[in-house]
């Protein structure tokens, strides 16, 4: 069956059938295309234009189909073009003759992104909570962590110490944005297309508003035009995962690095790493791999959806039929990554002593410059006194805490005997206490306001 | 001058020193610079880290680079790395010792990229002014046009008689999302980095509540390390862009085929069309044209950026320094195209004639099924009905609305003679008068709301 | 099975197991996988490493695998990782002990990227042929609408008259570089990775050139670690299909373009085109859509999958696994699509006199100019003359053939009588018969050169 | 100027008119512009549309432009809408009258694809050299390094030991695949559009072929509709770029890993390092980060022209405009890139007894397998056992080879005294000596084919 046909002297090619039909990938929208079936129904049945008994049969009817789905007993035929045509004939198998009616002052075009809104709006809460698990497994950590100091890093060279607890929230509070994000999505998604038909809205006395308020929408569409063929949810939905597919690479690029014999931070739990068909002794961390790998493809997906989209001619067009299997897609594999991802970080072993021996004095540095700025030496210049004396001991072969007193002072004069207490990391992390540094009260302060956080996402 | 250098021993190789430098673009934030830096001279007062006089002297310093800018006097030296550097030394010829103390507590990391958020949200009002004007000049467009009617398509094919205003009207609401999400991006990127050092944090007595606030920003960002790394508000921005070019392109490629001889709706203002260099009778939509390719450009800017954040390891990483060519490219791209479309659309020479013209019986077929659906027979029966006598007059080379009754009659006896007035388009557009739809009253209380929204983004 | 798991003392999670598996994909490696493994055998066999009996076994074990895939008999099970290890697990199934010999020396990092490779090769004919095909059916076109001149197209707007013939070709030569480019390709995807082991190369005396020959591949590959590595083939391969599709999206546009009411130059046949489940009178060019769209989706693929080879360390990582599922989808599309639009093409009914109307006296205003060009005006003096005259019709509202002598020469006294056949169209084309250009005898001559071409690629 | 108006009553507007021009940046064209305009002149003096003495001025006048550009004393005017209006300009202001008649024939159409194409045919070649150059010292670098060991790294875990020079030879063989690319670019690029008009073609008796040859092309394009719209190359050169700009990023990754502390391998030249206005002791790879975020950035080029290619209709349309910008940034960014690369490469100090001491005993797991395949057991069941003796070391804290014998007994009763010379790297390293492998014999024949292939590219 398909839902035209009256004017076609010719059936379909079965090449140009298979390049056309959708019901592959759209009939993941059953469930929604029954229920905006039903409330369109309702709609009808409000405007006149059914019956109250044709209404309980064909709402019956979908319930029945509903049941099929959920159940996964519904029966495709291969001549189902999409998920509408099969519903719409099994429907006609079950009722008969009333079914004919529910496509009233309708049109696939207004269904369809419908439906694929439903979808969304159906599922954006399960993928927000994937996230909310692994924001609450990296406070898990943040919590075990606290007292694990640790070299921070900037363009992958030893910058500052920090303590491991404050890293593991820099990978937070992204995910905050992303969640945020996502509920400014939510809002934008929620404008309910049903009504708008072909493009030039229904010539039926249907009430979208009610309608909208029944289907859970924020509000109907304000153009019919512009309701058929927006996929700015679509694209932006792709804009989201893709973003949080980096923020997840970046905090796999970290696990990847600190699991690394080189640096020897971390270990990964054997249920989570992977062995080598040839290597013996390997234990590779093929999670993060993949995590940081779907980044990519996640990208793809979003820049070649927004290609498809760009210049297209006004309201529906069918290159818009694109928008489902990315969509799905990033979503699947999101859904997937995420709770890999808060299962793996717990299980993780921290060596902590690795971590503090990895911090050099030369680390230190630019507490040296602050020590000097306390004694009154203006900062730029304290800087280039520091770097030359670092200049020195790696002339000496020396570290910057095994100089003497008197080797500082050929360099710098003002150092006093206290300048050895620069050198100790954990006093290095205290004193960056202001909002947002790695000392660990401010750190803790933090953790209590990612808990926060994390339940509001706004 | 460099802001570093005292560790070593030879100076950067000059192509390297070209490849590293950014004092070519990111000169463009040397306002921003200042500001920030005045911002933070009054934090390190607070702190005990600057006397009022050395404050004094910094601000006043400050102040005078400004100027210097503002008037475009300052003169860049070639050793000048970056717009940070360039500042810092001017300020040290300027007023000495003093300026040494400036960089105090603070790194290029978070410094570069306070600018450039400052920038951003110095900016954003600007862009959305333009689109706000885009969107005046399509309501303007849909006042005038209102009694036009025109064949509404879909997969180009003509579908429906539409209002050419609610067309108009279509290309309205996307803008009024692209200005929605800027609003959304601008909360995010109100959050200043400031504070964060290198990426530790700093370990001087700061207020960055305080310094937020002073500065304009709504928070002070919550971690240090992500506050360095954090560039989610440039990717956001260049996703709202490239989001807002394929908007654009669609607009444009409704104009580019309308303007189409075999289209013939409408004629651009001379004003607004260019010609061509070897056939004379060329007027050609180059405007629009270019407004449809910069979409791909902008897209482009988005896939690059993305995929340069992939997988960086933490906090700054010197790839981050590709973050300000395709920001400000973008900005500027858009800045230039919105004020002109606006000006194209004003000026156009509507032929309403030819879009009434164009409207064919065949597109009334819908409203023929509908017709028959008043008169009992379930839509899916009536479509199949309608579809078969579309085949019956294409075959006999007549109109839809050129059949006697009696053809109607042979292939639905339910016709009356009330038939002939579904050919109206006027009264087809008419009855679509549900929410959202292409009835002039609707399109009226459309044209309401979208003067609401255009004052209230969200 | 797994290929390793001695050192490890948990099972992998189930999450993370579907997560990392890529049996759901890469079985369709399955027949390379076979075809790489008896290589290999007879390698080790040829090496020494199994005896003739052994080798013996594992062939034929082989075989018999090979037959279960291709009558689809083979059976997976939940517990096999990837493609690789369901095979070495059946081959343990059906011969035991001797199967475990096979992995000798070779590790899945070089036995994947071979399979992959090998895949391509065999399917890389396929892909030609059937863009060979759609070059067929264009010149079939060519040759059948010799005599059809319509109106050219620059920036959408009427330009010079052309053959419609000259427009088909003009999509003829696109898909023949793309053909070249698939060629080139070929020749770089024939470099044989196995040998390579995991990156190091393998320590049994294995002759890699005489493997790299039995496999049908030009060389072996130079470097064992790029050769685990290297999938410049995967994005060289997306990028040949998306260009294609960009390709194939010019030719849709053309083809939605022409098969509009407003221009009306085409029809497509009942069998590739689709109609409305709302509006019974469509024919909507579905199938032209799909391709235009898929271009988007294929350039999606290809910017994708750079951004996951972008920056990725050495030798093997498992980021890689990300090839697949793109290189198989783009292939999939251009398969699908390309023998739909053959024969699409040449279904379609061309309205000749439709095109013809439109061929306004305007679009011969060169050709005017060339005219005063022969009679000694510099052409840029013309141009602007013929500019003029253009601007003077159409304020009074005439055509430029319905001017009269006396008013030609108001503008341009060096005009004469002779003038008028400069607005015959079959003249304007006939003039353009330089080589490349829209003459019927030049056009003659291009079939010839294109079905030279098809023959040989380069 | 602007060569066209004579149809326009109104002027351009001033924004519309800075969207439209692209004087600033195609500008670059301008000696292709004069070459081309060379050549053109030439042929329509043989086609007899010049005469002798037309064809003197205005060759001897496009000569005096070529110096000024030459020389950079070509003076622009505010209405050089573009490269090809500025030449014409001048060449009338110089010859007068006679400048008239060069665009005879000829359109901006033909022509700036015509100066695109010149221009990368010209700065190929220098690419090329680039490239070339990056692989000496590549080269260079493996000669130097030949008795350095190290560990091989797959999922950035340590797998096997490898020599150095294996390493750098792994990035010597993706350059060479480039340039082969750009040479099959460089024979599709030098197809010569003009002659193609504005799309028809030429109507005057141009030898388009003796044009071609003239000009340095292979050939001329065989469709004039297709000539002019043709970016293939573009986009061709973008993916090579892109490509590479991967290959760059995937070696800047390993230098930026081997220079970090935590690694140790390297030590960048302090000519090319950067440090840090903060942290005194910093040495930052700044170079090798760029290189790597470029490659995102030149990613978003080829992603984004190809949007713009995306399904725009025949022949030439103003989106084509944004070619430009792309195609000469991508060029000039690989140009800057490569030789600091090869110069940086080239200072490094390589810490060989840091990579020799970081290979422990596991890595050589594998050969500990192989060894027992030597004893007669299958790989399978080796590899099996080696890595339940890999969990019992783990477990005992101890080294693969601190094992007694005894010990290895325990679990392969098969092994001998002999097993310790196993863990000799050199040896394992040695036993690699088939074709691409890291065995010193391998490695120096590998060598010798790199030099040989370096100076052929095919």
């Amino acid at each position: 069956m398909k839902l035209w046909g009256g004017r076609f002297s010719q059936e379909l090619d079965p090449d140009a059938w298979q390049l056309n039909a959708s019901i592959q990938f759209d009939q993941r929208l059953a469930r929604q295309d029954v229920r905006g079936s039903q409330a369109w129904a309702e709609a009808l049945k409000k405007a006149g234009l059914l019956s109250v008994e044709e209404h309980r049969q064909i709402f019956k009817g979908l319930e029945a189909i509903d049941s099929e789905f959920k159940e996964q007993r519904f029966a495709f035929k291969d001549s189902d073009e999409d998920i509408h045509t099969a519903v719409e004939r099994r429907l006609q198998e079950m009722i008969g003759h009333a079914a004919g009616k529910l496509h009233t002052g309708r049109s696939r075009n207004d269904q369809v992104t419908t439906d694929l809104r439903l979808w969304l709006l159906d599922h954006l809460p399960g993928l927000d909570e994937s996230l909310r698990l692994l924001q609450s497994a990296l406070i898990e950590r943040a919590e075990a962590d606290l007292d694990v100091v640790m070299p921070g890093y900037t363009h992958l060279q030893r910058a500052q110490p920090i303590l491991l607890s404050h890293w593991w929230l820099s990978h937070f509070w992204p995910l905050a944005r992303d969640r945020q994000r996502l509920e400014d999505l939510t809002r934008r998604a929620a404008s309910l297309p049903l009504g708008a038909g072909a493009l030039a809205g229904t010539p039926f006395p249907i009430d979208r508003h009610a309608l909208a308020e029944t289907m859970g929408f924020e509000r109907a569409a304000e153009n019919s035009i512009d309701a058929v063929a927006d996929r700015d949810f679509v694209a932006e939905f792709l804009f989201c995962a893709a973003l949080t597919g980096v923020h997840l690479s970046k905090l796999a690029e970290g696990i990847i690095l600190f699991s690394s014999a080189e640096f020897g931070y971390l270990e990964l739990p054997d249920a989570y790493a992977t062995g080598s068909s040839l290597m013996p002794q390997k234990k590779n961390p093929d999670i993060f791999e993949l995590t940081r790998g779907k980044a990519g493809t996640l990208l793809g997906y979003l820049s070649g959806f927004m290609a498809v989209l760009k210049s297209l001619p006004s309201a529906y067009d069918k290159d818009l039929q694109e928008d489902k299997i990315p969509l799905f897609t990033a979503f699947d594999s999101l859904s997937l990554l995420l709770p890999v991802l808060a299962k793996a970080l717990r299980g993780l072993t921290i060596h902590a002593e690795k971590m503090r021996a990895n911090i050099s004095a030369e680390m230190l540095a630019t507490d040296l410059a602050d020590y000097l700025v306390d004694k009154g030496i203006p900062f730029r210049e304290a800087h280039e006194l520091v770097g030359m004396l670092v200049g020195t001991v790696l002339e000496r072969g020396k570290a910057l805490d095994e100089l003497s007193l008197e080797e500082f002072q050929e360099t710098i004069p003002q150092v006093d005997a206290d300048v050895y207490q620069v050198f100790d990391a954990q006093h290095s992390v205290s004193r960056r206490s202001a909002f947002g540094g790695t000392a660990p009260e401010a750190v803790r302060e933090q953790i209590r306001l990612a808990k926060e956080r994390m339940e509001v996402i706004d």
